[in-house]
């Protein structure tokens, strides 16, 4: 195993005071001067998160190894144990944080000086009452991460580990219910001679909440394998929700795009002069900023060739991170969207997840030792029962070029198909290569779903929705 | 090692359905006729969690065992290995149910109806305001349990273990702050020519809550080392605490004390109508009672023969809910009151934990392979140098009992002297004995040491304090 990566002194004798510097300024400027003051200090609890993370991963890896907390690298020549399980630490850093940010958004010392408000908005800041809501984020996150741990830990069988997310996001929902939250959603144009404007989901709204944090969590857990995947993922979609929410910030600055016009001076970008708006987007940026921190530090070791796994504890607590960003902000609609490469992986994985063609162990690219390069994994179909539901299953994908068939010139049979996951399918369409590359390809692809995403997002919707979103 | 216990099948068969109508009583009947009818859930959710513990705890067992968490009882003949780190069950059922309790109190189900106010006093229920402060001691739960969990996982040292309480307090103190929560206290009658009747102590009320968790925590964790003493005494004093609650709460009935009267018909006890103490006791019952359910759920595996170990966890985490109760209750010194055994105890130990008495690497009783009974353990003296300080302090304690010297005859040096321990002195006092009446008692230490705190505060408290109690 190549030796441990370590930041470089100069980048941290930078960013350490930097960061103190933004979380130290709202507290001796007169607030009233800056914008937004906690989401300054946000911004440097984020940078501390980074550099916390970087530092804290090499130096507590030993530690994971000794109580067994490691795993090898399947797709390496070498052997060496690696520390599994690192998104304990990410999720310690994170939460850390999290707490200690609490004063600055929560309470008076920021906001004393600025009861005034701008144009309808309060000049940026937060309010009190959304302080039970944060708590409770918190304590999904420890959830999240407590369970992660015990799974790393003790290996939960996939029957009992497919509530895990909805049990980490019960505080979540209870808060939600007992803050009695609201439960409409908002009905897209074409629908709404069925369904009137706004429709109360009741219930089902927690149903629905609750599955989202299973999606959000399974997803980043199910598009694995290559090193600096998980977290690679986590990170762009962290800051894609991030791009998203700062669209709906009170800026001092007029923004045009076409013939639109974002902000003006002290506008609120997109949220069109709406406080509700402002408050649940700065609410996700405080969540998401430290994420894209943490997940920053973590890839820093986890990038090919790796020095740290995240284990699934990372998966649980960044997917619920991600899943109560787009709860509490209300945009959960907008965040399925930034997950359109692993719905996708997702759907292209159903016929081995549901039985339809065999499904082995594991799924992800094969190395070639020879040339070093990964290529696809396949499953084996020649020992099999003919299936025409299988047969027109594979064909299909495969004239899709989704998966490329092994096919007996004699008997037409298919003895073989490439496993059906993204990582699989980015190697047929554009050859073999190096596991860096295929980490690379992934990360473009995500980053291509992100753009798709807001041009939908901001394109499409307009057609279907007006500007009430709620 | 003797075989698991398990719950008769006939008192789980009462508990779970009675636990259950406690729970759904108060949502079916009119809650106007309940007098707490979010208390009579907690109740229910207490029985739950002895249930649910006492189910758990050999089920799980040989999972923790596989893991590598497990230890071997120092004072048995046998050798076998036995599930450490119990505490993680408990604390993890006791999280679950706080989780699911927040609807009873918070939401408005229970309470649409009885928007009345008796003599002044809400009915009993709770304010929706103190959301934000019952998650934040969930969260510092949390806090204390992960942390409790890797110190067991990862044999922390001692002083990188110090402030973890201090750092699970954290969200407590930070949520306190940001809600503006009292900083004064009040003082004593003798000494307000000289301080006032109120005194503000600002900041140093901070650093005073987050000693009081390191207290709690630390004296469960070092009052240890036979079965059961650890969970029993968190057990005992969980149940003071409950009592001392119960003393405050608005009750249908008088009950006469000599000359002074508690309650009255709708009267709250104690709280002579106060309607802030009424709800701060019901806070503190409601972390209490469950707390007491998991613990007896424990100490029904852990009492001898041990089939199961607390754990740092079960230290931490008790400790953490102690305190919490008596930080949010704001009965911080009734609360140190009931440590009256661990306080002694600690300072019996000084001598010993600041090296002016050698201090072996054990110091619990000796188990007499012969006799089968638990002796005294010694520090050995005689290689130490001559030390006039260690000689007039184990001379002292020798003189009140405390601890039994061995003397050589001819030169009248101290040889050794059995441990500063609370459990060597019982063994001193009262003879050598079995594990489990040393247990016995130990406890029984425990609960003269509560009626002493009662007989203290309600006895000789009104000389230095007047009924403004806050």
């Amino acid at each position: 195993m190549p030796p441990p990566r370590s930041l470089p002194r100069g980048l941290t004798l930078i960013l350490i005071p930097l960061a103190l510097s933004l979380i130290i300024r709202p507290l001796l400027k007169a607030p009233s001067h800056l914008v937004l003051p906690a989401l300054e200090t946000n911004v440097g609890f984020a940078i501390l998160a980074f550099v916390a993370t970087a530092y804290l991963i090499p130096a507590l890896g030993e530690n994971f190894i000794k109580i067994g907390l490691k795993g090898r690298d399947l797709l390496k020549t070498y052997d060496d144990a690696i520390p599994e399980c690192q998104g304990l630490i990410c999720a310690a850093v994170y939460i850390t944080l999290l707490t200690l940010f609490i004063p600055f958004p929560f309470s008076s010392f920021l906001t004393r000086e600025r009861d005034y408000d701008v144009e309808g908005l309060a000049g940026g800041d937060f309010p009190h009452q959304q302080l039970a809501t944060y708590l409770s984020a918190l304590l999904s996150f420890m959830a999240a991460t407590m369970l992660g741990l015990l799974d790393d830990l003790f290996d939960i069988r996939w029957r009992y580990k497919l509530p895990i997310p909805i049990i980490a996001s019960i505080p979540l929902l209870l808060v939600y219910y007992a803050e009695q939250g609201l439960t409409t959603v908002v009905i897209p144009i074409p629908l709404r001679k069925l369904l009137g404007t706004v429709v109360d989901l009741g219930p089902l709204y927690y149903v629905y909440m609750s599955l989202l944090s299973t999606f959000c969590t399974n997803a980043i857990n199910i598009l694995a394998g290559v090193n600096g995947v998980e977290v690679g993922q986590a990170l762009i979609i962290a800051c894609s929700v991030a791009i998203n929410d700062l669209l709906y910030l009170p800026w001092p600055y007029t923004l045009r795009l076409g013939s639109r016009e974002l902000g003006g001076e002290w506008g609120a970008g997109l949220a069109f002069g709406s406080k509700e708006l402002v408050e649940r987007h700065l609410l996700s940026l405080y969540f998401m900023l430290p994420l894209i921190g943490v997940c920053s530090g973590l890839i820093f070791h986890n990038w090919y060739p790796a020095r740290a796994f995240p284990g699934d504890t990372l998966c649980y607590f960044a997917g619920m991170t991600i899943a109560a960003a787009g709860i509490l902000g209300h945009f959960s609609k907008t965040l399925l969207l930034f997950f359109i490469p692993q719905i996708f992986n997702f759907i292209l994985s159903c016929p081995q997840l549901f039985g339809i063609v065999p499904c082995p162990r594991h799924r992800l690219p094969k190395l070639n030792k020879v040339s070093m390069l990964l290529n696809n994994s396949e499953a084996d179909l020649s020992w099999e029962k003919p299936s025409v539901l299988r047969d027109i299953v594979l064909r299909t994908l495969s004239f899709l070029g989704l998966t490329r068939l092994t096919v007996d010139p004699k008997t037409n049979k298919i003895k073989s198909c490439t496993n059906l996951t993204i990582l699989n399918v980015l190697l047929i369409w554009f050859g073999p290569t190096t596991e860096e590359a295929l980490v690379v390809r992934v990360m473009l692809t995500q980053c291509a779903g992100s753009a798709l995403a807001f041009f939908v997002r901001y394109g499409v919707a307009g057609f279907v929705y007006d500007g009430d979103r709620r």
